[in-house]
């Protein structure tokens, strides 16, 4: 692994680049949620944010960054589909062609979004495919840059922009928070986060929350090294399946990270449900986690001042009745 | 009618009283509404105010301002359920009594969330009894203050902190609005949205939006007199189902809005899915004429800036995922 480590400099300067294109998504208190959880729990709805999850952040600043050579071949990416979705929109403001390998099992409305923004969508079998490899072929082929969903210091500088305005709001409102609870898949939202908080609210700890059966990141900080998932987990957290941390995310998370939690899917549909009632938000399974994390009281937020990130809405309509029907 | 009519001032005396207790909702712009419209459409979730709509406002700030003698009694208020829950909540944290009267078919989450706040809720028959009737007779023998659900001068002036959000977001934005579309039930939120623009904005009209057989407000404007609807009307916008405009509102809107617009509860259905896949936020059909009307061409917005509001996400979850099933 030879790519630099991100800073909280470049979370910075991510900030100043998808400023103009980004939605600042508001950081809200629910009384409903305080009462809940006795405590002070303020919800960041990436649901809101530009293609339905905070994947565009990073994804808007890899892309504007590219030179004139590179923007003509195009990009690449591999994706179970919010990333998908950030680079396919950014891709089109931009002009860029871009080319996307999503498994075929992915929910069919993120299908539809990435094609929607225009991109070309290639479907593999992620039981006998490796994404990674189609991928790579695709992108030799095309002369284009492949913009990997994690493991890159321009991903995760965008993606810690979540982190920089979760800090700055609550900074506005007064509040010191105690912890920040987000989403982990490869770990480039987590890593991110961890990079702005270090550097604007350092006593604030960032835990990273997992489905059960992907708690690959959980396992691995207390290890103190990268382990995998067991083969064979199931779980309906589409978005966060990856089979194990990301290297240079890795890197920043096993110093940065104060630890993972592990969530079940009842738990995951339970906040769904809550957030769906009580905050008025749609929230995918995987966006749901850090949520489903302070519900269950997988984390206890009594008398404590919290933030968590809603990372993702793209969420089946069938599907998401399903989940309200109980 | 005697009470006097409210007016900028009220307003802004409302947004000091509200501060510390509502909950600021962002102006969004949501790009996928742009493309879809052709304009810049700006959405107000008042989906995310305290109780799921913009109701909390007029209801705290009525109440906050009872005196000691007043609150002695506490509150009686009739409502579909939204009022309901604003006055069941204000009263909770003002630590008043309070008694609501609602319709025996209003959406089950709506009478359990009220119940839930601590109110008492007496249910009526709304083919064969009268509401006021009820609610008047029980407020005299209690010695309870009355919280109407409109046709207040202080009601207005609080749901009018609506509009004057959205006119100081807009300008930050340095956006100057064309039109600011509101749903219209008894023409609070009108009335109050009209003086905070008249006062900030002068240039943006406002309009009210309807369901299709409850356009006494259409009609009425168009008329110049209070019409009241033809019996018999049906639509599932439960929250809009108001006989005529309040005399109070009237007075205001008469003078003061562009005019009416009316949907069908089929492109309420079509907002209300809309709004659930990109915009991720749950609005419950009344919530949605606003959103319904730009999106089914009611309201032209090519070319314009306009913002509407989204007033309401109280949905019954069965309901809900009925809607979403198409």
């Amino acid at each position: 692994m030879t790519a630099r480590l991100p800073g909280a400099e470049d979370v910075r300067a991510a900030a100043a680049r998808i400023a103009s294109v980004a939605v600042r998504t508001p950081l809200l208190e629910c009384t409903a949620l305080d009462a809940r959880c006795g405590g002070r729990v303020f919800v960041k709805p990436e649901v809101l944010q530009r293609t339905g999850s905070f994947k565009f952040r990073g994804a808007w600043n890899c892309l504007s960054q590219l030179s004139a050579t590179e923007r003509r071949g195009g990009v690449v990416a591999w994706s179970s589909g919010n990333h998908a979705q950030g680079v396919a929109a950014a891709a089109r403001m931009l002009g860029l062609p871009a080319l996307i390998v999503m498994p075929s099992d992915a929910p069919r409305l993120k299908i539809e979004r990435t094609r929607g923004f225009g991109a070309d969508v290639v479907l593999y079998d992620r039981a006998t495919e490796v994404r990674e490899e189609i991928g790579a072929r695709i992108a030799a082929e095309r002369g284009a840059v492949v913009v990997l969903p994690y493991d890159d210091p321009e991903i995760i500088a965008g993606q810690g922009t979540v982190g920089l305005e979760i800090a700055e709001d609550a900074a506005r409102l007064g509040v010191a928070l105690d912890a920040v609870l987000v989403p982990a898949g490869g770990g480039g939202l987590a890593a991110g986060t961890a990079l702005a908080l270090g550097a604007t609210m350092p006593d604030a700890k960032v835990w990273c929350v997992e489905p059960q059966g992907f708690d690959d990141h959980a396992r691995s900080l207390a290890a103190g090294q990268r382990l995998g998932n067991e083969a064979g987990g199931k779980s309906f957290c589409d978005a966060l399946l990856a089979p194990m941390p990301g290297e240079l995310t890795f890197a920043i998370n096993s110093v940065r990270l104060a630890g993972g939690l592990a969530v079940s899917d009842t738990e995951v549909a339970v906040a769904m449900r809550f957030a769906f009632e009580d905050l008025k938000l749609v929230v995918e399974p995987g966006g749901a986690v850090a949520l489903a994390a302070v519900l269950a009281g997988r984390y206890d937020a009594r008398g404590k001042s919290v933030a968590l990130v809603l990372s993702g809405g793209n969420a089946d309509p069938v599907a998401f009745a399903r989940v309200l029907a109980g």
